[in-house]
């Protein structure tokens, strides 16, 4: 699904991107409009693309975009079709890019749009408490209900049936029907991203948002980040208990639970009907199979297959950990 | 203790129970009036009562309620004085006939009743800060203090001497005197408790209420969800610190001191001058005793007996962690 | 760097001192001025101190101090120039004298001094959401944003640049320029310290201030503690996830990468270019160098030497890890 919240400020001039990243490159057709930044893969003749490590190089060989930011050790793997633009750091400066066609994508400071909700059209159209604020962009369904304090930051849609209880922050998310959010929640805020620089850190844009699908619950104290380039998703009927961290590009499928004050590192997989004890913890970019159980404390730094239970720290079989710690 | 909270809808008669679970069945004296639904041991002859394991059959034969939800298989355990009612899933309907008697346990939706304090009585008898929200039965004790933006929703009770901070969501609680709950707290809110039924889970409703003890301090951050059929308690001077995770039905004794980021899961007993260091997390229906230790970072899944110390995951002797460990 | 926010309530009588630790001792010029409770090194001979364990008798035997809190068993390890207190308990009288100095180190209640923006100087300064409230004693650079529902309690400075999100609470804070503090947040509460007395715990005062240095970012849900006696500081450009405890007294060092959930116990000192994974905990006082790593899911209970990375619980070598856990 793509994401209905960033606008692309597309198309731009070929010539103001490569002036953005202080670049002098000649042979270049200055007025060639570029309408988008995308991976290698999914980008189209009007598009720029990046290319960062060897990994992709398969890839590139076939990529339709016109042009690639790369590096100098990288640029003869791109067709004949695609122009090399060389960068010392590609990650940084396709970062960079994004931004560029993605303004609002960088700046997570608070929502100044949003006023109160009783001078709004949802007045009449929801079940609200004291001090409710909405920004702009803003889509409820019927029959909701916003407990007091919370804020409907810019670029939030929720369905029929919701029930978000008191002081949360939701931004850039999509909420299906009869999702139960309860307090004290921020939903949508950009991920922990960015290129570690001494001093001076540069955060790359997240331009991906919070999908959160029918009939969730989610609990008390929780933070979802939106993805960066994908979006973070929680699958139909799934629960979350209190005080859990689930990072960007995240995707739980359905009917999975998981217990209080877990933490799932950015980009991980977790399959259908999955159950997470407490205070476990999933690092990044694993894939987790349908129906697995893992058990509460658990750290898991492996991808786990289907059918699975699994316990410890790192996460093994649960009965082999059982059995070495009676 | 029994809670004040959550009004009794009975009697009901047993004609409108049984029709609640779309049941047909004969020889049921349709006037038969039912006052309340309890375990099988509290029953008197005026409730309805359940059974669900054959772990019970002993106490079953003992029971002094008129009718029992149980199964085809165990409905021969039940004495003469006690006519059994055969459903599919027992739990899931005892679930259903309590939301029947106590209607209002099984919502948690933001509380629609509380409204400015400045528009309440408490106007005069509390010190509190901006924006402070008060429901419908409250009662405050004297010299208390409410910080800035905290909503006291319905069912809360607090002593004298009690100082509350700011931003926090209280509802469902009896607070003793002199006590501390510091910021951004939610207390009271049902626990993580549920029948996962494929695409629409089911809630069990929560009659049990949260109880702090006299010179508590919660530390920032905390969610302690209160107890489903029994309470939710935090014994006399335990101290929590911030980021704590309590579940429902937990039972902490007195003098207990837990350091940051604790969860204890739902149903847990923890004894009289316990020690939790930092990230510890204790599963759920375990019984640890007094003077116990636990070291930061331990994950207790079995009972510990009284003046032990103990850390790791699993937790087991300390002496024997470091010595492992070294 | 001293603490600009506890006002100095010396200088005090000896005789005043005395009797508030309903002590009786002869031969004391009960007028002499006292003017602060120091260390035994920092003490100069207008100051009172403390020795509480024989650990200390060298530092002892050089302090200016006239006075000092002391047992029975240690009296005999001062100077001439230096008149023992016995006390029965020095730690406990030592905070006791320590609030009659710094009386508004002692209390952590809501700050009642908090009013609308609106109804400030910083009205025409700040861009500000809603409901936001400012407490005495703040200083807001220039070009800083503070969002809704926001609480700047008292004892607050913010450099330039500094983008503070909504429903944070921030008291007795330093924040340099550049900072980026997200949602929720609680910056500047005491810590979790007291003396555990049975029924009646006995706080020791904070006279500490939570220091964030140029750039740093903090993420959603933090709790970040003031110190005790010393500081509490998040170095430059040091950048913490979402859901992250600091106690009391910890200090961060530069260019540091702390990812969610992680947890650091009282008065440990983190170096430069330390990168913590996801959920770790650090207990407290131990000392981790510079350019270390440390492994997501880690219990680190022992000093990590620079240039270090470890994993585990107890963290050890990761290598090591990795290799028993395959």
């Amino acid at each position: 699904m793509s994401n209905p919240f960033f606008k692309n400020h597309g198309p731009l001039k070929i010539s103001k991107i490569v002036k953005f990243l202080n670049l002098n490159i000649n042979n270049l057709n200055k007025d060639t409009e570029i309408k988008d930044i995308k991976d290698l893969f999914s980008s189209s003749e009007t598009d720029i693309t990046f290319l960062h490590s060897k990994k992709y190089k398969d890839v590139a060989k076939k990529t339709k975009a016109s042009f690639c930011l790369t590096s100098e050790a990288l640029k003869n793997e791109l067709p004949n079709n695609c122009k090399a633009i060389v960068v010392d750091n590609v990650l940084v400066s396709t970062s960079k890019i994004t931004s560029l066609f993605y303004p609002d994508s960088i700046n997570d400071d608070f929502d100044e749009t949003a006023i109160n909700i009783n001078d709004t059209k949802f007045k009449d159209e929801v079940i609200f408490g004291k001090n409710v604020l909405v920004g702009n962009n803003i889509s409820i369904g019927l029959n909701c209900k916003i407990g007091h304090n919370t804020i409907i930051e810019k670029n939030v849609i929720i369905g029929d049936n919701c029930s978000i209880g008191s002081n949360n922050i939701i931004r850039n998310t999509l909420i299906k029907n009869n999702v139960k959010i309860l307090d004290n929640c921020v939903i949508g805020k950009h991920g922990f991203g960015f290129f570690p620089i001494n001093n001076n850190n540069f955060r790359y844009p997240h331009i991906g948002m919070v999908l959160i699908e029918d009939n969730c619950e989610i609990g008390c104290g929780a933070t979802i980040d939106r993805g960066s380039m994908s979006n973070t998703i929680i699958g139909k009927n799934t629960y979350l208990d209190n005080q859990i961290h689930i990072a960007h590009n995240v995707k739980i499928g359905e009917n999975s639970i998981i217990a209080g004050q877990v933490g799932i590192a950015g980009s991980s997989v977790i399959g259908n009907n999955v159950k997470i004890g407490g205070q476990a913890g999933i690092s990044g970019h694993l894939k987790i199979g349908n129906n697995v159980e893992i058990g509460g404390g658990s750290g898991v730094i492996r991808d786990i297959s289907d059918n699975t239970k699994v316990m410890g720290y790192p996460a093994k079989n649960i009965r082999e950990f059982l059995r070495n710690n009676k």
